[in-house]
């Protein structure tokens, strides 16, 4: 915990971004090839993170279930569209128990497979509907160019999968996961997204459509937080999933599936983090305060850890540590909690104690000395103050650099440049998209909304306004 | 769901175990080998006892952290006991993204290695110490013979690791986590335990000490239910562990590692379960009391839904279910919550609403009526009764299986035909170990105390007791 320079986050984001993750102990190197170690700091966030979208999802009526790592190669065939987009990224067991396997088995890029096989099991009449499970679980997907969090080979997440009598309900579903995402990201991860639907050619192997959210970083890329999709009924047909009506017809079931990963912690990185480390929203930080009692070498410190103590006790239910460290001066105290994003600071000396008071700055810079008796009162308040700051302040950035405009051949050069987000209008046909890839940019998602007339390249009619951005 | 019977549990122990899981809906048979689909009823149990001791283990001072799945096949050859025992049980990934690995990955059968080496990273002075941390994980050991729960492929688990300066401190934290365990054990599983280290021959593959704790499952057999080992140095020196201590000498730390698994909830269903099913302990059942409103066809059920809305409300936050299915009947009601052993059921009916009461029958057998307006007080002490119960139940059952006894010759045949544990001597030889395998009997653990003064086999001194069963 030597201190350590970050890069500069305007000129070079990607190498902040890497180094902000280690320095800030949030993960680590790993011996194993694109995959990471994810600390005790960084596993407390994401243990924050799932606990809220647990809770969601268990209100939302489902509930979670597990299933095997491995999958026999034969079910991801069974689906052609699923094993064309899986078959490069899958890592494949053929030696278990000290013998070569008859059939191999997969290590699990998702689970709609061996999933679909089991609700083939369990439903059998419209009773049984809705079917509605959830799993959190670790993934394989084998990644050339792995980044922490981001892209890894190994990563974790939960994916819900759902059966229902109409596609009406299946539809309705899809739609209502979608929003318990946008409701995770604005409210509790603090970061604006834009929602829409991924087009043919982005959407899941094995969709009918795919639904998305999508946060703007700053460095102007975006960045697909998760995504909820609504499933093909071959995969109903592949695994002889039906069930009875209530007019006695054999029917196939309506599906959905729907993620959200460790990317996200990904995501809250790169929409806060600033020069000095990270910024974690207060209702996901896994340490809300943190408390620095100034202790002097060879005195007797006793009132200052005292104060130090009812100040965290006072402040409870607050997520609070106390530092303690006598081997670590005050500044390297500061500098280590800020660079681990913690809103906000709390310092008492023997002079604060004099006045009843503590120095309290916030991660976002605010300073003030607080009464120690309205501390959890004004530090509570902060919490609110800072998680709608981060809110506000990511938000304006995204309007800032939310563009409208007609054709690549213009506004592409200054996507490539400056990034940021650029709706526009797209005619449908995935060889347009391929323009993008001039400017390093591809088609994000589809919006309700139609301002233009004509496609960015063709001159082909659009129905629908596309968000076209660089991306990770 | 409809109704099966189990196989009798006296006469046919084993079938009637897999029985009451599958139709509990506890779990259900997999495609894949070995393995099975843990469904949203034992999820929910298994959450609750992660719960319970994942709040233990934060709560001793450790911190959770994300290892990766695969460790390259080079990390478990370093350390030679390791290797040994683990190799027969290995799955191995040698395809990945479409190409032959050059080094193939093994599906973690534990972390040791992988931890490890990361721990030889983050130790380098006293002031690094102790480092704890815990592990949330799905293992992989090849199984020839699986049985649900109890020996599975894939399990879950949490794995506790830790690094101390002194033997004496690794040796408490080793104790410490072993006394937590019996806690989980008894307090919320009441399941009473016996407490000992494993022989030699029974420990963990690169352990210096293994502590066990077992119970008696209601066949006479013993189930060991998880362990707490002091790990061999050989694993710091094998991965270059080091650290400065206070005096600035480098040396090798000393270490911990400690695992229980869902395992346990096979150990809750072989202790507690009965011929009409599951039976589980209130603190840890999903579904602590299950409403039945008996509802008429045809008919105006608005008062009794209501009267059963009330209740539920009136027991927050006691775990409540109400089962309004208008399509089942009362007595397929009951018989489907007693098998999932669910501890309370209350039924309330338009004649109790005229009496102000609703019935109220335990899992355990003891039916009443109670007012409607002390239901909750009532059925919250019964929460107790009931798990007071189950712990005396088993604990009497322990006892009374309990047995001493000097030479395996002559007690070999009745622990055979009979199970039972049976407290002896031994001389610490592996041959005579060995002999117990005539009478499918193995040791379990070492005891504290000394009765015997000669090996249960051979003539020769006994140290310490050893407790003889046959197992799981």
């Amino acid at each position: 915990m030597s201190k350590q320079t970050l890069p500069d986050i305007k000129t070079n984001f990607s190498d902040w971004y890497n180094e902000v993750i280690y320095q800030s102990e949030l993960a680590d190197h790993s011996p194993v090839r694109g995959t990471i170690v994810i600390r005790p700091y960084g596993t407390a966030l994401w243990e924050r993170i799932r606990g809220i979208l647990d809770k969601k999802i268990k209100d939302t009526g489902h509930q979670n279930a597990i299933f095997p790592l491995f999958i026999p190669e034969s079910f991801l065939k069974k689906e052609a569209d699923h094993i064309e987009g899986f078959a490069p990224e899958l890592a494949i067991v053929t030696i278990a128990g000290g013998k070569k396997l008859e059939e191999p088995l997969v290590v699990r890029p998702t689970s709609e497979t061996i999933i679909h096989y089991m609700f083939a099991r369990w439903i059998k009449s419209y009773r049984d509907l809705p079917l509605k499970i959830n799993q959190w679980a670790n993934v394989v997907r084998w990644e050339l160019r792995p980044r922490p969090f981001l892209r890894t080979t190994e990563f974790f997440w939960q994916e819900g999968h759902t059966a229902h009598a109409t596609a009406e309900e299946a539809d309705a579903e899809a739609l209502l996961m979608l929003g318990e995402y946008v409701d995770l990201a604005q409210n509790y991860l603090a970061i604006p997204v834009i929602v829409g639907e991924k087009t043919e050619s982005e959407k899941f192997a094995g969709a009918l459509k795919t639904y998305t959210f999508e946060g703007l970083m700053q460095d102007g890329k975006a960045l697909q937080m998760g995504t909820s999709h609504r499933i093909s009924q071959s995969f109903a047909k592949s695994f002889d999933m039906q069930f009875q009506s209530k007019e006695g017809k054999l029917e196939y079931p309506h599906l959905t599936s729907w993620g959200a990963s460790t990317r996200l912690m990904g995501a809250v990185v790169m929409a806060h983090g600033d020069e000095k480390g990270l910024v974690l929203p207060p209702r996901i930080a896994p340490i809300q305060a943190v408390i620095i009692p100034i202790l002097k070498r060879n005195a007797d410190n006793r009132a200052v850890l005292d104060a130090a103590k009812d100040i965290a006790e006072r402040m409870h239910p607050l997520r609070v540590h106390i530092d303690d460290d006598e081997a670590k001066s005050p500044g390297a105290k500061f500098y280590k909690w800020e660079l681990r994003g913690v809103p906000v600071r709390i310092e008492v000396g023997p002079r604060d104690l004099e006045n009843k008071q503590a120095i309290v700055t916030t991660r976002l810079g605010k300073k003030m000395a607080v009464p120690l008796d309205a501390i959890d009162e004004v530090v509570g308040d902060l919490m609110d103050d800072i998680q709608n700051e981060l809110f506000d302040r990511a938000k304006k950035r995204l309007q800032a650099n939310w563009h409208k405009a007609a054709k690549l051949s213009e506004f592409g050069p200054e996507l490539e440049k400056e990034g940021g987000v650029y709706q526009t209008g797209f005619c449908g046909n995935p060889d347009c998209e391929q323009e993008l890839k001039k400017y390093k940019a591809f088609t994000r998602c589809l919006l309700k909304e139609k301002t233009f007339d004509s496609c960015f390249h063709c001159n082909l009619p659009s129905e629908r306004d596309v968000i076209v951005a660089k991306a990770y």
